[in-house]
This record gives structure tokens, C-alpha cells and sequence, in this order.
């Protein structure tokens, strides 16, 4: 018998599932949004799908596999994007998927099971009118615990700032990859160990959030005719502190009409479009600041479209962040894209210096966001693919503007961008997973011991050492 | 018969008071606050307090005046604290504590009547989760129409700014002073005809203001051994964007333990102390902060306070804002303040040179506020008066260094420095009250044609013109 075989049956009882098939299907993610991870990662698949429904059902699962030496590779709905939850060594796919509930709602906080939907989780806080501080634009299909294992921000950023800042989640619950699995409640500065972690630091069973208002929040798309100028106005709308605004993102002509297949009757294909999504008791204030922009033309808003229009389209954050990527890789399956980021104060300049210098190469597509107190943008600028040469050009050209990447086309943490490992994240990684078969590979810092974590880069979790 | 008695006479049926001292005590306010204004002030007086409890009634006051030619002055709570509400002609004090319905909530707005006061407001929103975004530290005495047309913001600028910006004054309903007066309802730019103006354009009866989600705020106060180290403190705080607090504001030593007498026992003398209020849910993230700065020792929270001690003490914000200056005059009436602006980027170096500068002559108070998108500082420092000379003195060399004087030595809305008067807004005056019969005195470019508005001091609501 194979270890596998060994695990599998030692957890009958479990949900499992071995068809080579639905397993390698349930082993990825969306890595092929890179043609560099495509080529890296195709071939990647685990062995055995297990689905626990309880925390005791998980840790059965870690004991039996801690046992048998078997990598277990978390896995929430598997909408990552840099093969994060692809398992390179094989082994179980542990997916969360039903472990969903939603434990308890509170003013201000809501306690969820890792595997729950981030919109599932607003519907259960609408009733007390209040709903997530931010999600990703898969707040559809994505789980709780996977954007705190996986993401950064999103929608809602631009007034939160991202996962990575303090009071954005409460209290995370975890499970260690032990012979007995330790029950961890980590707060406070220890919530950075595990977060955007990629599982590799321990299971995250139960997530506290904080919750903000809820509104039903107007969906607005402004045309301008040139991309500098939807910028400005997206830089400035942002900074209006009492206009509240929970998207503002700024996308260069052609790619609104080009992508937005289902408002591409509202967007001319030279039109440069700003998404918005507006509170609607602001849309009177919205309207008065729009209208101090000559070149300012609102293209659509959803609270005057009728209940058939509105319907018939995805909502406005289904047009941002990486699901404009997504929409261009329906288009265009050629195209890619990058993670950068435009530091203040000189974010509008930058942009404007990396727009003239690739034009319709490198087609723009900002973020606003609350960054360390200031307004400044996150750019997810579409790449007109050519090479990989080409694609790491790019990349160094923005370095060494001062415009940092995220590289999406990177699996493991360091070289992301987006976690810095150090000592202290090592030794955790050390107690939490002493064998280190909690999603193997993804973290240089644990399978190169030179690995040198102290460089001068840029990361959005920075190490644990500087706190 | 005077034309005061004809008033009277003719408002048979409303409220009305003619007793000189109760009407001279309704025709003051806290200009006391500043010993130039008290010794300017102190003699004003109206002749006829009048009562309005409708719409209907404020309408028929209006008519009643104009035909005779009868100053009004309107009165909220009459806390303001530059003499704005002070009839320097005499004529008909409007008192509107009486119109103080609260019309509508619905989620994200309010609809009040003028002279509802604005801790009312929030007990009737809290039924729904919501309270208002922003309030002085008067909440529990001022009117919300009083805020809108004599203060600037407070408490929640932190996270919303000013009334000011965009965004936090939906509508005002206005009744102008003509023979037959008229309803508007301003929104967009028109709202700033009439925010901040001292009530010299038109009575304020109805407001319409957002709500943001209301939580049961907890009192914080944390102290240090060096001003500036609590200032470095609120300014990284300020900065933390997933750490929900509601006020910021640092004293220097000795004013907390000389001032804050019912917290005295927890505050050494030479401690300066940050007054915060933190959402319940973030206190966790609060305490891992604050052990990030060893010299921050954590002197009160009101939620680890019993029921009895709580109640025992004034809440955090009758700390803040303008309740330090108050407290420290009950404590030594010979004091007196200055309102300042330190901008952003430099707010924290500007606050050190002032400080290194005026020493215990100017101890620092300072309100972190978001203004512009960014979080920098008011400073409401206090005085240690000596001579008008000297007073004047000190506000030229906050100015020489780059700090505006917000002079709450001034009654004028211009010479206050907060209000820019401009052609635009002169034009709505003459439109809005052509005999010039509301609040005189207040306004300089309707008092003195040829006053030049184009100057180029900082104004906190910028002329229309702008616009
Ligand atoms: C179209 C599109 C748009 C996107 N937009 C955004 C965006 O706006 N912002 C953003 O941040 N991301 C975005 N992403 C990335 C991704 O969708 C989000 O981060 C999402 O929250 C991931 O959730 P998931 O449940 O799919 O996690 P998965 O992809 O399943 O997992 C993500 C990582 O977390 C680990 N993991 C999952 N669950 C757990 C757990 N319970 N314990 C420990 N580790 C776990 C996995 O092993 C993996 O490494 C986008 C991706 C796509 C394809
Ligand atoms: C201890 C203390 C603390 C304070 N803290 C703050 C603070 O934190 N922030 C701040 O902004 N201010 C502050 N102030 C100033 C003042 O309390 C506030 O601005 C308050 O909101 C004024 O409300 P009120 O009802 O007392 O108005 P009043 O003082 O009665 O009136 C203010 C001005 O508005 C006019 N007015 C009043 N009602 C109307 C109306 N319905 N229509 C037209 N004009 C009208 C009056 O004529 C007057 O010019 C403080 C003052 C004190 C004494």
C-alpha cells in the first residue's frame, strides 16, 4: 500500500476523492492567468481530494497524514492566482469548501469557518445592516480563510487599506501539522504568521472579521477621453473624505470597451472609463464632483438603470481587480498582466511616466487604496505578451522607476513580492510544521536554509522581526 | 410703539420674551472663551427672544421682521465660541431649540430639524446601528443646525473630515429673509452658500446628513513621558487604516492632570496623554499597537472600568476638541487658545518647532483629522494669555512658519479665517436677505463694499468662485 492508499483509508468516514481526474481538476487554481506559471505548472496535481465538514474531521486528517509523511496542501475555492494552492509535491488537496458556517454575527465582528463565501458571509450580515470591510472581486466564489491565506485586498481597500493592516482581521483559529495538532487562537502581531502565508504555516479553521456598514452601493462607470485624465479624477475622488466611495478604479481605453462585453453599448472604444462603486445616499455629492470635470461624462449608473438592466450585467466590482484581467483573457488569451504599486505622493506622476513610456504595450488598469494612511493606487496593468524576456523587462523598467511589483508570475512567497519570511516566520514554521508538509515549496525561506530574507525589497507583509 | 413692540405685537401666538436678562442671556454664547472677544462682546445684547416651534412660525418671524426692518440673529444652543450668535444690532434673537424634530431615518441618512440636538439624533439613529458621522465635542448641548452654520468638525474627523467636504451635508432646507420668504433646498455647491455662514444667508430648518455605523466607542487615554512622543503615537495611529478610532487627540503635559480633574488619579503631572475613542471590536489591535511604543503606558480604558467609574467620568470626546479649552478655563480662567492648522506632510515637525518655540507659554493640544485625503493635525493649543500684543505675537509667528491661524479671536466670518467670502456668495446674500437683516456685523464683504476678498489667506470653506 502507498502512503496515499494508507491515508485514504485511514480516514473513511472523511469525504475523499481519488479519480485522477477530479483530483488534478481540484489541484489548480487560476496560475494560468500567467503564461510563465502555465508553463511551470501544468503538469502539477495531488493525489487525493479529501473535504472535511469539521474541525475534528481536519484534524484527523493532519494527524493521519502527519503519520504517513503526505504534503497537504490547503484549499479554499481555489481562485489564487499565482498556483497557490496547487500542490507541487503531490498529496492530499484539503478542501475547505464545506467547512462554511457562519458561527456568529455581532456589531462590528463576524465569526466564520474558513470555508465560507465572502458574499454568503454579507448576506448573513445584511440582516444587522452591516457586511465585510473589503474582498476581492471573487467575493462570489471565494472563501473567507482562503483571501486571508491568499489575497491582499480589493474592493473596500480604498477605505481600509488591505488584509496585511492591523484591525482588518481580528483572530484567526488554526490547526498546527503535528502528531497532535495543536488549536492555536492567534491575535495581535501573531496574526501575521499565517496570513498570505499560503497555508504553509498551518490550517486556518475559524476566521473573526471586522464588519462595517452595509449599503446597497450604486454601480457608476465615468468615461474620459484620455486615461491621465481618469487618473486625476480617481486620485482626487479619493481623497474626498466625506464622499464615501468603496471602488475607484481607473482602466485606459481600449480595454473598457474591448472587455466589458455586457457595458460595452455604454463605453466608446477610445473612452478611458473610471469604475466605481458609490454609497447611495452620495450620489448627489458624486454628481456635483463629477461635474466639476469638463471631461467627466457618467457613462452608467445603476441606480437609474431599470431592474433589467441592472441585472443583466455584473456588477461593478466584477469589472475590477483581477476580474478585468479575467475579462480580458476572454478576449484575448495572449494578453497577462502585473501587480505594481505607485507610492505616494508621486503615485499620479508615476503613472503617467509608465503610460507614455509603453503605451498600448503595457494598457493601464489602477486601484485606488488607502495605503499606510495616504490615497495611492495599485496598478494591475494588462501585458500585451510577447516573451518572458520581454515580461521581466517590463518588470525591471517599473523597479526601477520606483514602481515596485508584485510579480504574479512567481508561486512561492519571497518571490511574490507580497511576504517577506524571516526568523521569526521560520521558527513558527518550524513549531506549526515541523516536517514541513504543509504546501511544500511555496516558501523559499523553510526549503533553502541560505536563503538570505534580509533584502532591501519592497514587501506588503513585511517580516515578523520588524514589529 | 418701537419696532420691536410691533413684533411682538404682531407675533402674538408664538413664543416671545422681552425680559432684558433672560434675552441678554440667550444673546450670548462662549465668546468668553477669548478675552478680545469678551472685551468687544460683552455689552451685546438683543431685545426679543422669539421661540419658533414650526417652520410655519420661523416664516412668519421672517416677515414680520423685514417689514420692520428687525434684525435676527439666529440662536441653535448658543455654544459657539466666536460670538457668531451675538445680535451686534439688537433686533429678534431666533431661538430654535424648540424645532427639533427628527423627521426621517432611513439606512445612511438623517433628516432633522434644525435645532435637533445632535446626541438626540444619535440616540434615535443608534435604533437602527447608525450615528452621525462627526460632532463637536458639544454633542450633547448643540443643534445640528447650529454645527452646520458655526462649527467645523470634531469628533469622527479622523475618519470623515470636516463639514467642509463633500459628502457630509446632503441637503439643507433654508427659508431666506424677504417680504416673502422663500424655501430652498440646496445641495451639490450650493450647500457651501449657507455651511459656516453664521446664519447671515438664510435660516437653516431642515438638514439632511449621512449616518455611518454607530458602535459603543471605547474611551482610551495613554500616557507619555514627552509631548512628542504622543504626538508621533497619534500620527502613526492616525495612519493605521484598519484600526477604527473615532478621535485622536493629544495634550501636553501639564494641562491632562491639571485639567481632566475627574481623571486626575489616573495621570502623573508631567504625562502628556492621547485622548482616544476606539471601535470595541479593534481594541485588540489597539493594545498590540500601543506595545509597539515603549514609552506608551496605557492609562484608562473605559471598557475595563467598572459601570460606577465609567459614569463617574465624563466621556472621552467631553475631553477633546474645544472641552479642553473649557476645562482648563474652570480650572484657570486666565488662559486662552488658538485654533491651528499644521499641514500635511510636515504636521509632526511643524507641531515640534512650535512646541520648541512657545514651551509652557503654548502647551500643545492637538485633534488629528483627515483633511485633503491625508491625516494630519488641528491644534487647539492653549494660551497663557498675558496682552493682545503678545497674543497677536504668537499667532504671527505660527503663521511665519507655515501654520494658519484658524483666529477665534475674531467674530467675523472673514477675519475668523474659516469662511472665504467671495462675489458669489455676496450675490446669494443679496439675494437671500437684500436688507442685509440677518445676523449683522458678521459678514465684512457685505458690511464694507470695498473689501477685498481675493486675498490669499487659507480659508477652511473656500470661496464659490473656486469651485
Ligand atoms: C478573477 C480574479 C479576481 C481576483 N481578485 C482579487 C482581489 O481583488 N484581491 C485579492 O486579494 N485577490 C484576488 N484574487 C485572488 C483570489 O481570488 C483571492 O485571494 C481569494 O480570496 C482566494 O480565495 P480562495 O478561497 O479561492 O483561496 P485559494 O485560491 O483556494 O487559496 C489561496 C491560498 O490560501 C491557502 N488557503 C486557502 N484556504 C486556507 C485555509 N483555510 N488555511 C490555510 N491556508 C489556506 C491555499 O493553500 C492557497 O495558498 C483574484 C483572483 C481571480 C482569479
Ligand atoms: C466647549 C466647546 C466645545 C466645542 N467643540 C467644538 C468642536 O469640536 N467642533 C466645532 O466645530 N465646534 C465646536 N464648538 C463650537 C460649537 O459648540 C459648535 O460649532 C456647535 O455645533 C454650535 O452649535 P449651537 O447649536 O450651539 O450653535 P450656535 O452657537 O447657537 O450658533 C452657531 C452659529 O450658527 C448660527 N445658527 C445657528 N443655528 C442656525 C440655523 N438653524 N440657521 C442658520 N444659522 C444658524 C448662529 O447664528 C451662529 O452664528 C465648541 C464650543 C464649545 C464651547
Amino acid at each position: 500500500m502507498t502512503a496515499i492508499d494508507i491515508v485514504k483509508h485511514a480516514l473513511k468516514g472523511i469525504q475523499t476523492e481519488d479519480n485522477p481526474q477530479i483530483v488534478k481538476q481540484k489541484s489548480r487554481d487560476f496560475f494560468w492567468y500567467s503564461p510563465v506559471l502555465k508553463r511551470q505548472l501544468d503538469h502539477v496535481s495531488g493525489d487525493l481530494l479529501v473535504t472535511p465538514k469539521t474541525e475534528a474531521e481536519i484534524r484527523q486528517v493532519l494527524q493521519v497524514c502527519f503519520e504517513n509523511n503526505v504534503p497537504v496542501t490547503t484549499r479554499g475555492a481555489g481562485t489564487g492566482n499565482y498556483g497557490q494552492a496547487m500542490p507541487l509535491s503531490g498529496g492530499v488537496v484539503l478542501n475547505l469548501s464545506e467547512l462554511n458556517r457562519i458561527k456568529e454575527i455581532q456589531t462590528g465582528v463576524v465569526v466564520a469557518e474558513a470555508g465560507a463565501i465572502m458574499s454568503a458571509i454579507d448576506v448573513a450580515a445584511k440582516r444587522s445592516g452591516q457586511e465585510l470591510r473589503l474582498h476581492p472581486s471573487t467575493y462570489r466564489t471565494a472563501t473567507i480563510g482562503g483571501f486571508v491565506a491568499g489575497g491582499s485586498g480589493g474592493v473596500g481597500s480604498i477605505n481600509w487599506g488591505g488584509l496585511r493592516d492591523l484591525g482588518n482581521v481580528n483572530r484567526l483559529r488554526v490547526l498546527t501539522m503535528e502528531a497532535e495538532p495543536r488549536q492555536l487562537d492567534l491575535v495581535g502581531e501573531d496574526l501575521q504568521k499565517v496570513m498570505h502565508a499560503y497555508g504553509t504555516n498551518g490550517i486556518i479553521t475559524e476566521v473573526e472579521m471586522p464588519l462595517t456598514a452595509s449599503y446597497d452601493w450604486v454601480d457608476v462607470l465615468v468615461g474620459f477621453d484620455g486615461f491621465m485624465d481618469a487618473v486625476h479624477f480617481s486620485d482626487a475622488l479619493g481623497n474626498l473624505d466625506g464622499l464615501l466611495a468603496k471602488e475607484i478604479g481607473p482602466i485606459a481605453a481600449p480595454l473598457p470597451h474591448d472587455y466589458f462585453l455586457r457595458h460595452q453599448k455604454f463605453i466608446r472604444r477610445d473612452q478611458s472609463v473610471v469604475v466605481c462603486m458609490i454609497a447611495p445616499f452620495a450620489m448627489d455629492a458624486f454628481a456635483t464632483f463629477a461635474a466639476r470635470y469638463k471631461s467627466a461624462e457618467v457613462l452608467y449608473r445603476s441606480d437609474l438603470a431599470s431592474e433589467g438592466e441592472r441585472t443583466a450585467r455584473p456588477p461593478a466590482y466584477e469589472l475590477s481587480w483581477n476580474h478585468t484581467t479575467l475579462r480580458g483573457l476572454r478576449v484575448d488569451p495572449t494578453i497577462t498582466y502585473l501587480q505594481v504599486l505607485y507610492p505616494f505622493p508621486t503615485q499620479v506622476e508615476s503613472v503617467r511616466k509608465m503610460t507614455e513610456l509603453f503605451g498600448d504595450e503595457v494598457p493601464g488598469h489602477l486601484e485606488f487604496v488607502r495605503f499606510d494612511g495616504k490615497i495611492t493606487c495599485f496598478g494591475l496593468p494588462i501585458v500585451r505578451f510577447t516573451t518572458e524576456e520581454r515580461l521581466n523587462e517590463i518588470i525591471q523598467i517599473h523597479e526601477d522607476n520606483g514602481c515596485p511589483i508584485f510579480n504574479p508570475h512567481r508561486y512561492t512567497l519571497e518571490e511574490g513580492g507580497m511576504k517577506q519570511t524571516d526568523a521569526v516566520q521560520l521558527a513558527f514554521k518550524k513549531s506549526a510544521d515541523p516536517k514541513g508538509l504543509l504546501n511544500p515549496g511555496k516558501m523559499i525561506a523553510w526549503e533553502n536554509p541560505h536563503y538570505d530574507y534580509c533584502n532591501s525589497k519592497n514587501f506588503l507583509f513585511p517580516g515578523l522581526q520588524a514589529l
